[in-house]
């Protein structure tokens, strides 16, 4: 089984089971033909933290049972080192390593991450939180389309339905080919209180970063503008301000909805970058453990593109790290303003 | 004044002043037209943790004086909001605000962060880290001219002779403009031993990320390829392997030296985009605290381009991350070998 | 279920189920007539973290099925607080509160405990816990005649044989009559190296003490002579130092192993009070959820002295802090020497 | 210059050098002939995290300058190890030890706690917190003469006015003989609202016990009744409960406010035990750094019962502990009653 404790949940939330399935089932692989065929019904599992359907606010335990448990052969995988896998690095820290599927490299961990992103959403109340594929390989949304109601109509969680369909014919040719495509997820939440981070240490954007880095496969992560920020003039990049019933109205969202590490109440914006999954059917040259040279093959069922699966993840991230910051905020800040309101007082 | 304390570094490394200055000095501002003309001489004092030119092992505290204070006439920002800056998101958070310059918002805090970086360097011994600025404004460097005793040899730690000559032009008619530009920042360190990181918490990866999204004006952040892997296949972006003299050779580095949150002994490169400040002399449209609709310019001497000083910053958090990491692998793994050797035993 | 996560130890450590189970049949009821009569064979299953019989350096999840569930009714406490026990600050904490068993305030949570101290104690290597009931009630032991042998002879871990006999007259006098004792547990450690803990921060002595309070009905705690050495003069006190063998060799042990927070070489003693349970059957005046005043007795099957199974407990926590210590002091020292050898190098 | 920094303190409470000073002054040696006469004035500045007399949420950094700095001779202690003191401790961990005063283990330490708990008692608002000093050596005082008013009225903070009388001559004569004592403090909040903790991890008198054990010189720490519970039955040591205008009234509080790790809206009470100062001027045996046995004096001023100025100090530790606990449950329960009050809602 897979499992997770999600702590300092407030108590006396709903909380049942069917308020996580749901964003489990989005991630679950075998849903369409551009996932991995792996048939993983995900079905959660309270263990602890709930009473009669309310969180007691003790630590709520989830549990995922694994049910897919075909008896596969490692021998590929347990003395040779897939290249742009996790294997090499377990084996050169602890000298030992769980070559069996579903370990702590393995994306099958991200279901628990899902799971906890389902409790702070909970937690975060008006809070919404959405996610997109806003790129796969080198082909990149059009966001002059973009429809935040096409995200669920297509199997890439794509905004741009026209992209989406391009990318159906794209993806099956990469998956017959036994290949493999990067993508780029956006992240965005609205309705975000002003105020959450803090200047120096626990920097909103920072924690934000470090959550969606953690992200398997990812090796990027921008809030706001991001790396096109680096390319603006000062004068682009400040998002000015106006007034709108007694509201701070910001006339654009460079920043992301964070300024010096906390949030200003605009929507907060993050995009990660996935890179190809490394099971893929060319041969590769690699080592195996007894430091002798070699070829590996990965066989099995892989996503060709994992980035879709992320976005589900990335919003569970993305939820994780507000719960915790709206709690943090709330213990110092009790009487702070749910919205840019001026004056404060 | 302004400090720090730096925790459970080991005992008896040689550290004085003298250790850590020359870190500071690379970052200090007023050393070439092209960052602020405060003086600040940023004269670093260890106040703690250090006997007879030794670390105790206890907390050392450091400290840098204020000098260059003249004083200022705040009114300009102690009632309005400058675009881009965390002002607002200081009083929204807060209700109250320090307007006077050095706060937790300035670039003068990442003066520590090089301080810290300096004695982390103690901890990493013959682990190496250097750091460049690869791109300004939208301008980039051509990586074929790459040459790092370069980066000491003009005012922008540009590892391109021909860029950095073409940036002078540039950057001398930004000021002159008032205005200001973005930066890309890449650093690297080598001979990092493999093993640093953990699986799913505290990964290296996530650490980095978190750290340098943290320094002001950050935007993004990523390691190896980073977002260019996103649009690559799975072919290109895995790294194989071939021994090399018992060694694994990896034949690429696309990883940036990181897989599965853990370090393989390649290089770990990360790069960091930096926004353009938002002191800039053009008015831009504001609010103030009473919430009422104005406009503000803010005068001073600011840096044109703030990722500049960017550079040592990016190192020293490189290196404080690399420290935090290399204890804790100890810790986990004592006898883990230093390089990427295999068998491992 | 109830389950627990050992994050961080070390790889390669043999480990399975028989390693820990035997700590948790000290702790099991049912085994004497003076612990509770529910049968909880408290069957420990390893989740993750061991692979071929050795640990991977992952997180290792433990977990013991609950076996002896049956239906109870729960009337008599789901609105009515018993008196000295953890439902009333509950209630007032959370507002809702599970008042079926083994919630994390009933004593079968320090299970846990203990199964996670037999890890530790793999961790630990050579030094050695143990622990004894050193007062049962207003009853102490005769130290002068302390045994270690004798702690498995009785059904009291008790030291002293002449008072494990007295005792058990004593118990079952007081569980014929529904009521309930306190004690007094002291655990040790033997072949501790010097330099675990810390200065200020993270002291090995603030940490035994935090660790061995949290266990349920705890309410003191000291460490070496403890409360007695307030009563002393500091000739008394001072343990004072000769050599042997290059070692230094303490005439007397009142630190209990700890000096300035951090261990001395000597073996680590503390000791713990835990308060007569509350669960009684002598009927208490008591309130209701509703505000209202009424009385409650607590039936069931209950221990007499819960003490008696914190011996287990309190070796467990003892074995948890010390781990922690030994890898933290190995991350900053790791050239320290193990023993108390002068000059250190 | 000794100092510290409070982070996290709630913004726009009012804050100024003369909220801390007079609690510094309690505890400034020299003020009768029954504390060390060094003079210290302990006069403290704030350097960050006020402005214009109130906290601004960011981190408040307190410094203490040393003035008392004559150039003492620390020939006697530099290469030796007093017994009961922490030289050896850091000798054997570090293999380096600054040996000149006003280091990490010296009781000057504590004055920047009892600055930080100044702080905290800020955050606490209405919560009142005092401390005294309940035994001098094997003298306790007679608790039924409890007299609040009168610890300001002597020189040890005693509440019992006939034993403070009798400890004039006591400690007189301990200090001729350049002897030293142990002692027991006793710290009580009142107000505490209930729910302040939480159940295994967070425990709020866990927290307790470690902050009080990391006072120098603390060998026991007790909640409630303490040790003394241990030798209670259950029907004495329940405290039983009655209503009082919707509000929870215990008929006792043998438990300390604390159940289950969590305040229940009694006074929190705890006691701690103080061993007397190693320094004495009677030689004792102890070896130098070469591990040659040697004997040493220690010469100086010091305080003949640290015991005494450790009641402020315990009482900062107590409030320390409570400002965390209030803010970790405002966070996570904002809306939990103020006061035992049945029903919650």
């Amino acid at each position: 089984m897979i499992g997770c404790v999600v702590d300092g949940c407030p108590p006396r939330l709903a909380l049942s089971e069917t308020d996580i399935q749901p964003w489990l089932d989005r991630r679950r692989p075998g849903q369409s033909r551009f996932t991995t065929q792996r048939q993983e019904p995900d079905q959660v599992r309270i263990l602890s933290g709930v009473f009669e359907g309310q969180t007691t606010g003790t630590p709520i335990a989830l549990v995922i049972e694994n049910i897919d448990q075909r008896s596969r052969d490692y021998s590929d995988i347990a003395a040779r080192f897939r290249p742009g896998h996790a294997d090499i690095a377990y084996e050169l820290k602890y000298g030992i390593r769980d070559y069996r599927g579903g370990g702590r490299s393995s994306a099958r961990e991200t279901a628990m991450r899902v799971a906890a992103g389902a409790v702070a959403r909970k937690v975060l109340g008006a809070i919404r939180i959405r996610g997109a594929l806003v790129a796969m390989g080198p082909h990149t949304i059009d966001r002059a389309r973009w429809d935040w109601d096409a995200v669920a109509e297509n199997p890439f969680f794509c905004p741009d339905p026209v992209a989406a369909k391009e990318w159906e014919a794209l993806l099956s040719e990469v998956r017959k080919q036994g290949s493999s495509l990067g993508a780029v997820i956006e992240v965005q939440a609205d309705f975000v209180p002003p105020g959450l981070g803090a200047p120096v240490y626990a920097k909103l954007d920072a924690d934000i970063a470090a959550a969606l880095m953690s992200i398997n496969a990812v090796k990027g992560v921008e809030v706001g503008d991001g790396f096109a920020a680096a390319s603006l003039r000062g004068e682009a990049n400040a998002d000015e301000m106006r007034m709108d019933d007694g509201v701070v109205a910001f006339q654009s969202n460079h920043a992301g909805g964070v300024l010096g590490g906390i949030s200003t109440g605009q929507p907060v914006v993050a995009r990660f970058a996935v890179k190809p999954t490394s099971s893929i059917l060319s041969p590769r040259l690699t080592v195996d453990r007894a430091g002798q040279e070699t070829e590996i093959v990965t066989k099995g069922r892989h996503d060709p593109c994992v980035g879709i699966r992320a976005v589900p993840v990335g919003e569970a991230m993305l939820a994780c790290v507000l719960a915790d910051h709206l709690l943090r905020h709330r213990a110092q800040n009790p009487d702070a303003p749910q919205t840019a309101r001026l004056p404060r007082n």
